[in-house]
């Protein structure tokens, strides 16, 4: 099978596209569906100074990888979460990125571990406090990601969200209907406060399998497993059976999410709606100030706890 | 295992209730969801002529068992598609169930068939006009439960459309963000204006699952087979992967279609902006006076066609 943009041999088939491409041309797809999606949801411009979420993943060492390669300032932060071999491992693999690849760019890694600033893992911080282990871990991130793009001037905050994350996140907002997240699926949200990031996705016109794709392509090495605290999570379980829907139909993760961002513009949730909900709603949190709707944000109410069990 | 509510043996659990009930309480079950759907979304009141669309299949027989037993006076529309045994065995069950349940209570049961109307099987039409056998299928029902409940001034006109029917639609809608059906997937469908029948679906609050064991607890004969034509439609493909989320969390399919009814009714998508909406946008056909959006409605185009080619 040729590529279809020049006469070397294909490397991948895109379903969804009905095309082929060899790995130089489907590097150049994946960089370019990337500027597409900065620039049609006004995610940064290039003099903005960015700040990648890494955890070792593919998704996220490509994104940092990317915007490097595209011309912008990004640095990253990774929170070691200290869940045993897995943070061991995911921490070799952003350490290995940013010596090999990153630092030559000029990019900053700025480590986050929970283990010495709170004082445990997020296993044990999760069953000191009785919570699930993801509702803690999300909390811990969003949290940390939020605060040090703040604190260290970030213009701009970014996830390796791909379109399987958002489509399996669309779909489990849309069964409960849950309307107040729904208003919030967009691939940039505004710093509609103070004390709050501006937060983009740039790969989320890429599925999971072309961004496994451009790793093994583009030799990025990465921790293939899976977070052990993610089995049986309601997440793989939406992504499964979008992918049944996607063998059945190619293009039906593209059509659901994207459809949707074109419907949430019709209806105007635009970055206004969204400041004026949050500027209603939110405030700051009596003890660290960060945005919150109740007195104490939920991290600091989580650490409250954790030093009583402690 | 008990019955919940009596002391006799359970025959059926039903996860997304967590209950395990008997024969007979489970029966009442039924009853009392269809009741309940009944006024809830005020699809008919006692005095109200009902006409029932009968396939043969349990859900469609068992809606017309139950209307009749809760005292409503209802009359059934069975349409021949001609699809030879499939066709033949169909309407053997619903002679059956007319002439062993039915008729004792006052019930006629009114038969159109497409070989002697309209010339030719709904395969055989569909060929004639290029078109896929589903979508002329839909059509013709369409276009006979309507016209026939109008010209026989039926107040209501009902369908046995379950909690698994609607849960599927609803999903092929949502994944193409399909907003104009969306906004018509209501139990009750108004008479919006001249020439179309109000339309209710009184089994939208029962699944498949408990369809089939009301059928077969009561001894209701109906055809097992789905209609050949359907090997691969979209919709099994949706039911199959609602069943797999309801599996992981019982209860699923509900939430996903009541929590989208709470939702359309906050968002007065009322019975009076359906019929404002269908008001501005439909006529009457200039062939048969029924409404349509363009100038010749959708059957009497084909049925032009069929002369044409036949």
């Amino acid at each position: 099978m040729r590529c279809k943009k020049c006469p070397h041999q294909a490397a991948i088939k895109l379903q969804r596209h009905n095309i082929a491409l060899c790995k130089t041309c489907f590097t150049e797809f994946v960089h370019t569906q990337v500027a597409r999606g900065i620039k049609s949801q006004q995610m940064f411009a290039p003099t903005d100074r960015i700040l990648v979420a890494v955890s070792g993943g593919k998704d996220s060492l490509t994104l940092w990888g990317i915007l490097l390669k595209l011309g912008y300032q990004t640095d990253a932060l990774y929170v070691d979460l200290g869940i045993g071999d897995y943070s061991l491992q995911s921490r070799q693999k952003v350490d290995y990125f940013h010596e090999t690849v990153a630092r030559a760019l000029g990019a900053k890694l700025h480590i986050h571990t929970l283990a010495e600033n709170e004082g445990a893992g997020v296993k044990e911080l999760a069953t000191m406090m009785h919570r699930p282990t993801c509702s803690t871990c999300g909390t811990m991130k969003r949290y940390h990601f939020n605060r040090t793009a703040i604190e260290k001037d970030y213009d701009v905050m970014a996830t390796g969200h791909n379109l399987d994350d958002e489509a399996a996140r669309l779909l489990g907002n849309v069964l409960h209907w849950q309307t107040k997240f729904l208003d919030k699926q967009t691939p940039t949200l505004p710093a509609s406060m103070d004390g709050f990031a501006k937060k983009v996705k740039p790969l989320y016109r890429l599925t999971e399998r072309e961004m496994a794709a451009y790793a093994v392509i583009n030799k990025i090495s990465y921790i293939v497993e899976e977070c052990p605290m993610a089995k049986g999570s309601k997440m793989l379980v939406y992504k499964d059976v979008l992918n049944r829907l996607e063998a059945e139909s190619p293009g039906t993760k593209q059509t659901f999410y994207w459809k949707f961002l074109d419907k949430q513009l019709k209806e105007a949730t635009s970055a206004a709606t969204i400041t004026e909900k949050d500027q209603q709603r939110l405030h700051p949190c009596q003890t660290c100030a960060q945005p919150t709707s109740t007195d104490i944000c939920t991290y600091c109410k989580m650490m409250a706890k954790a030093k009583v069990t402690a």
